[in-house]
């Protein structure tokens, strides 16, 4: 078993409504010297068996049919532990 | 400038229907082995000035105070790069 995340970002040329909002209301809420947020999505996923070349190709393929919207969003594909 | 992120999931003993119905939607579209999808949000913040401990003492009360519903989220902070 190992842990593998999926990380999904808008693109950086894509608004970000969702981060805007929450960095607008920093200084009202007494927290300064932010200059930008980004809010995505992190997808943990739990692998049955070794995460070889073969495992990290299909969840990258996954990555890009089903969890990220490749028009709009990037993702990074990491391995995050062996159990 | 640095990049820091804030990682939120639900804690493990909160039920994730998001998580889950990816994690279902799966062997429907040809992708075994994934035994558990659990889904949360990534903050990516620009720090203007330095990522010092002082720095990261606030975005950890920010996180904490604001990001992250400590009652059903776990939140993880880390340097991401220094520019």
């Amino acid at each position: 078993m190992a842990r593998v995340v999926v990380d999904v970002m808008l693109k950086p040329e894509i608004l970000d409504p969702q981060g805007q909002a929450v960095q607008r209301a920093l200084p009202r809420l007494g927290f300064e010297g932010i200059s930008d947020v980004r809010q995505g999505k992190r997808f943990e996923l739990e692998v049955d068996g070794p995460v070889d070349d073969a495992a990290l190709a299909r969840i990258q393929e996954m990555a890009e049919t089903f969890l990220a919207n490749t028009v709009i969003e990037d993702f990074v594909v990491k391995v995050e532990e062996e159990k």
